[in-house]
Formats: C-alpha cells, sequence, structure tokens
C-alpha cells in the first residue's frame, strides 16, 4: 500500500467536494485501489476565507506555484477554473512531471490539443472527467466503455441551468424571463446567465465529446452555439402538441464531408429517453455502429458529482503510473498522429427537419401562397397547424414541421417567406432532432 | 505497434458479432489502441456448419483444448455459455497464464470466487462487461467511473425479453401469454421461456452488480428471485393508475445488517427515467453517496452490442497487460481481502411499499372489515381502490397501496386477509420499488 500525493489548486465548490471524498470515503476507495491518497498542499485565493471542509493537516498556500512545483506532489487537480492563470499553472505541473485532474472543461475545450501534446512529451497524464456532465463518467464510456465501436453521432443535455429553464417553461405561463428569474433565485442559473442560457458551456463540453467519439482535434471555435433565451413558451406548447419536448442539445454528427458540431435548441420526440430528462439533470447518448444507441444519465454539477468524477480520475491516474507510456489511454482516446483530418462543417451544411413559427396575415388564399412558395423551393411540410393569433385578431399564428432539407436551403426558403408581404418578418425557427 | 492474438470459444450470434467488429472496426480500435488484434483460433462445435462472417486465415477447431492451449494466443474469449465446459476451459486457460473476456453471467455469478482468485494465483485478468447489460459499459461504471463513491443502491432492467413482455402489456387486451407468444415469435424469447421469464438471467446479472457495488463476495443462490408470470395485464392498468409502471427490476441495496438481493416485479413512478425505458432495452441505476442517482441505457443483448463490450474488454485487457499487477482492477473491483463479510439477507428482512389487489364480497361492512385488520397489524394504506369485479358481481376488486413496512409484517398480514372469510385466498402483491 502506498501513499500518493496530491496537490489541489482551488477549494471552491468542487474543490471542498473533493476535500470531502478524501476524507470520508478513503475507506472505500482503499478497498477499492490498495493505495491510499493524501491532500497534502492546497493553494486558495485567501487564506483567511472560511472554509466549509476541515483542512487540519494540509499545508494552505495562497502561492499556487507552491503546489504545482512542490516535490512530494504526484498528481496536481486544478479546480480554480479559467482558461489563463489554470493553464498556465497545469503547464507548469505537466513540465514538472506531474500528473493532471482537471474539471475545467474551457481549458480543455480551448486549450487542450496543446495540452495533451505536452503532456505527451513529459509523459504524463491529463484526465478530465469531471469536465463533461459532472458526476456521468461519459468520458470514461467514450474513451474505452465504446472503444469498439466507431461513433456515429452524439447528443446530450450537458448544461443543467438550461434544462431546468425549458423544463419549468412546460408549467402554464411560465415565459423565458420568469423562469430564468427563479433559477437565479435558486441558485441554478448566475447573475449574468450568458454562459449557460446562451451555449457556451455547453459548446465546451460538446467540443470534448465530439473529439473523442470521432477522434478529430478539439475545435471549439468551429462549434456551432445557439442559446435557449428566444424559445417561447408558446413554441413548448406547440411542440407538445406535435409530439415534442424542447431540449437544448448539444449534437456531434458525421457528416458527408466530416464532421458537424452544434448546440442549438431542439425538438426531441417524447418517446426518446433523453425527452424525458428534466430539471438540472444531464444526460448523453451516443450512436456507436455496433453498440447502437446508449445513453448516460445523471448530475451535472455540484460538489458531490463533480468531485466523484475528480476522485475517479485521480484513482485512474494511481493505475495507470505503471503502465508503459505507450499503453495509457491517449488524451483524446485516439493516439494523437491518428487524429482524423476531416473538416468540422459549416452549420449551412447540416441536414435536418425545422419547425417553423410565424405570424400571417389572415385571408384566404394566404397559406395557399405560403406554402407554394415553399414547394416551389422543394421543402416538404410534414405538419402544419393554423389558429387565430392571440395579440393581433387579424393575424394567424402558422407553425410548420417540414422534413429534412439542407440548412442553406432552409435559409433561402426563409428569406423567400419574409419576402412575402402576408408574413410577419420574424419566423422562429427550430431544428428538430432526428435520435432514432 | 504490436499485435495480440485472440482465442476465441465459440461462434454462435455473439462470437460473430465479435468477429465482425475485429474485422471491420479494426481501423479504427487501432486508431485508438496503438496495437493490432488477430483472432487466430476459432473452437465451434460442428467445423461444418455455415457461418455468417468469414474465417478465411483462421484456425477453425472442433476441440477448445486446442484454443486455450494454443501457445500464442494471449487473449481466451469464452462465448460458448453454459458453466460446465466453460468454467473448465476458462480455468485451464487462466492456468496457461492467458487473459480471458468473457460474457458468460452464469459462469462468472455462480463460480467467479474461484475464478477470479485462481486468475489472482496466475496473474492474469478476467474481464466480463459483455455478461451485464449487453452493449452498456455497466460494469466500467461500477468499478472506475463511480469508484470514489460508496454505492447505496442499483436497481436495473437487466433482461430485455421481460422488460418487452411487460411494456407490451401496456397495449389494451395484451395479457402475459398473448404477448410471450409475440415475443417467441419475434425471437426475443426462447421456446422454454423460463430462463428470462422467471428472472434467473437478470438474478445472475443482479448477483454480479451487486458484487461489484459493494464489495462482497458472489452470492448468487443468496439472491432472491421472483418472476413476472404472475402479472395481469389488471396490474399494469391499475398501477397506471395510480402512476406507476411495472418493471422487472433487479435491485440491491444495504439494508441495517448487511445487503439486499432481489429480482421482481415492481411498481416504479412513472416520473422516474426508467420507468420510461421500453420495450428490449437494458437500464441500470446506480446511487453513489456523492455523484447521486446515476443511470446508464442501451441495448441489453444481441451481436453488435454484446460484442461491443467483448471488444472493450479485449482493448482494457491489452491495455493492462504492462501494469504491475497490483495496481490492475480487481476482478469484482474491490481487492480480493477487502469484500465486506455482512450477510444477504432474507427478503423476509426488506422493507417496502407494497401494491396488493384481492377480490372481497361486495358487502357492506368488508373494507371496514379489510382496514381495521390491516390496521391492527400496522399496516398503513395510503391509497385505495375499489370496483366491481368484472368476473363475479358479487365480488369487487380491491387495490391498495402500503406505506413501507417490514416484509415479514406484511406477510403476517397478508395470512390474516386471507383468513378473514370475505377474501378471495389469491391476494397479488407487488413491490413499489423506492428509487428517489
Amino acid at each position: 500500500m502506498k501513499t500518493y500525493k496530491i496537490g489541489l489548486l482551488g477549494l471552491g465548490t468542487v474543490g471542498g467536494g473533493t476535500v470531502n471524498i478524501l476524507q470520508n470515503t478513503l475507506n472505500e476507495i482503499e478497498r477499492r485501489l490498495g493505495h491510499t491518497i493524501e491532500i497534502s498542499i492546497i493553494a486558495v485565493r485567501d487564506l483567511n476565507r472560511a472554509r466549509p471542509v476541515d483542512t487540519t493537516g494540509i499545508q494552505m498556500t495562497e502561492n499556487p506555484e507552491d503546489v504545482v512545483n512542490h516535490p512530494d506532489v504526484d498528481i496536481v487537480v486544478e479546480l480554480m477554473g479559467g482558461t489563463g492563470l489554470a493553464k498556465e499553472l497545469v503547464s507548469q505541473a505537466i513540465r514538472n512531471g506531474k500528473h493532471v485532474v482537471t474539471a475545467n472543461k474551457a481549458m480543455i475545450a480551448e486549450f487542450g490539443n496543446e495540452l495533451f501534446a505536452l503532456a505527451d512529451e513529459n509523459n504524463v497524464i491529463v484526465n478530465y472527467e469531471a469536465a463533461v456532465a459532472g458526476g456521468i463518467p461519459i468520458i470514461k464510456a467514450l474513451r474505452e466503455g465504446l472503444a469498439a465501436n466507431k461513433i456515429e453521432w452524439l447528443a446530450g443535455i450537458i448544461n443543467g441551468t438550461g434544462n431546468y429553464i425549458l423544463t419549468e417553461m412546460e408549467e402554464p405561463d411560465a415565459d423565458f424571463d420568469k423562469v430564468l428569474k427563479v433559477a437565479q433565485e435558486l441558485g441554478y442559473a448566475e447573475a449574468d446567465p450568458t454562459f449557460d442560457v446562451e451555449g457556451i458551456d455547453a459548446a465546451h463540453k460538446l467540443t470534448i465529446l465530439a473529439s473523442i467519439a470521432f477522434g478529430i482535434e478539439l475545435q471549439f471555435n468551429k462549434t456551432y452555439t445557439e442559446g435557449i433565451s428566444r424559445i417561447t413558451a408558446e413554441d413548448i406548447h406547440f411542440a407538445d402538441q406535435f409530439g415534442y419536448k424542447i431540449k437544448h442539445l448539444g449534437i456531434a454528427n458525421r457528416t458527408e464531408n466530416g464532421f458537424s458540431l452544434r448546440v442549438h435548441p431542439s425538438l426531441v420526440k417524447k418517446d426518446v429517453l433523453i425527452a424525458n430528462v428534466n430539471g438540472v439533470m444531464n444526460a448523453v447518448m451516443v450512436k456507436g455502429d455496433h453498440v447502437g444507441p446508449t445513453m448516460y444519465y445523471g448530475p451535472g454539477a455540484g460538489a458531490g458529482p463533480t468531485a466523484s468524477a475528480v476522485v475517479a480520475d485521480i484513482i485512474d491516474v494511481i493505475r495507470a503510473q505503471s503502465m508503459t507510456v505507450e499503453d495509457r489511454i491517449p488524451g483524446l482516446g485516439f493516439k494523437a498522429d491518428q487524429l482524423a483530418q476531416a473538416p468540422v462543417e459549416s452549420i449551412d451544411e447540416i441536414h435536418s427537419a425545422y419547425y417553423l413559427r410565424c405570424f400571417a396575415k389572415d385571408n384566404a388564399g394566404v397559406l395557399a401562397q405560403i406554402t407554394t412558395k415553399l414547394a416551389e423551393l422543394e421543402i416538404n411540410i410534414e405538419h402544419l397547424h393554423q389558429e387565430p393569433s392571440e395579440e393581433n385578431p387579424d393575424d394567424a399564428t402558422l407553425v410548420m414541421l417540414t422534413e429534412q432539407v439542407k440548412e442553406s436551403k432552409l435559409n433561402q426558403a426563409l428569406e423567400a417567406l419574409i419576402a412575402l408581404e402576408v408574413v410577419d418578418s420574424e419566423i422562429q425557427r427550430i431544428r428538430i432532432a432526428d435520435l432514432g
């Protein structure tokens, strides 16, 4: 039984959770691992701040370099967040020959290529299970559990705040702003909710999932990102009538010439399991060519779940230390020299079915004008629903579900519709996810 | 890049799927692994039988000892099933210093303790991801992904045949016998369906899941097993009215003095995600003390899904070969000398809420007699529904949901009810699963 020493960067929510596990569940971990784990040193921003965990016997410092340069530390656990100082410290730790465990999705999504290359040069491991979907072992499922498959696509609810808001918006009289306010009061959403609501957080996570699913470099800047702030209670109501829920999905799939990575609101058929994932919970569907559709569900955030993933990574690092470097699981699940070079395509290239909602004059012949125009442009309508507008008795609300069409073609059709005098200039357009 | 050589015992459905993956997805696997995998030899029962896969270049034999004794074989993959010859051959392979990958749930559940001990003596790995829930990497999730948690309980739909039958029984006019016949025609159920329908297959899988969740020896003979053949369309209908689905669950949880392992039909609240797992699909919920509730979903059987798990195990074995023996993941996820000795308790010891359905005389005062008797025995009724019996106009059908009570106490109460002259001697009793 050896003792492995941990240096912690950051003692916030997840840091506290990690200390808690290593204090209170250590016996269970030792039963599994046959070794023990000790926290040697923790860097915090302010030594005088009160902590929810007992740090007796642990060296505390305000200088994070003390952690990454500490001669006794085997594994540096980075839980401070951000992409500036965190990245510098992680790089320094790697150069010092220390393994790294991190929960930092932004750092991995934006600088992972560089960090994994540096880790390979220095023969150390960088693990990041906690960076995606909190406590769900989805990185492990993709890098190891499904390793016999060519992954066809994946689709995930990977931001709990957004899923909480969309779930609550199913209730009567719950519009986006109202629900967001409640989410903020409950601590599910930040004072500035942009990061969650506009899909940036989800895009970080999707970028990571896509890389390990397909074996491609991390390309955060190529990930299309669209938030949920334009979704109305009316959309949720109409989607329901057609047999769908609206979920904020991160979707990665193979295309004719490469890959598509995108985060956007999506209509999902109610009988698909992921449509029933509610509240702050996360879930990721993964379709492999041999295994078929699988799904992984659990809490995507919070001290306990995220720390659960952090400590599992620590255990994995300890086990993998004795392996030859070439036999270790590569950072992105595929050998660095085997990453595919096919491009991440623009959102214009995807094929999707669409939900469209618009206002139109409630005259005889208007429906004919609209449907004729769409037929001319080869957009097939699968369902159509018309009802008098609540806001203006002279208008009608028109909801259409299209068949699959290339997005660039749909955009042309929307422009043509708007050019019609009878159609209001704002057309709501939500993609329909095909998760069959 | 090294070449690892596989010897296959059996070339049925899963064997064929395994060959298919190693022929058609090998490039993707090499991109991940940095090594290649070759099938050297396959033992089959009858060399003259037509095969759905191309075995050109592979040595074929009717003598399985050729496989386990083959000097070039690194990993023996056992896909023949059964607990007699399979166990002998696997033991011989282990003694020959070969790693083993198996999909054989019966062999692991009944003889795993012995096989893992033998593997430890011989410094080889025995992997068995495919033995539980087909393509879902649930063994990996429990042994590794959730390794930072003390597992509180798990509950799974781990037999696709049973879940298909219960799902179809939700349709109008679909009783058990009728649906079983359809399942047999579709190939979802065997001609003799006992193994699936009476829960034996699920009990094998639950035994394995419980051992790796809690760190206890495999104790198949202590697993309580109750099938679904006594569930009627009426039960499914009443459960629905009360907001529940009926699922055949394998449940393992900690009790006051030990553990409870049981497979039985269970009422599950509709808003719990696993209640929405339909058809032949499998899913396992796992509750860890830090991570909270998680769920793993996918196909539980079939060539592709099961072979996906088999090949993932092969990849893991190849990676783990260079590790020191003490750092490898132990067979049951916990070090052999750390397995807990607490007992698996009898089903009488569990605490559960219950669904009860019985016929009673439709007289004034009958309800009072029954409820008084239950109150005397401290069984609290949470919901009660009474309706005239369709079969006999003098009878009423009575459905009750009780609060949590110890099973032995409930059994006393049932005896007391049957002793009442007004109650028919057959009382349907289904446990209500508490998956909150």
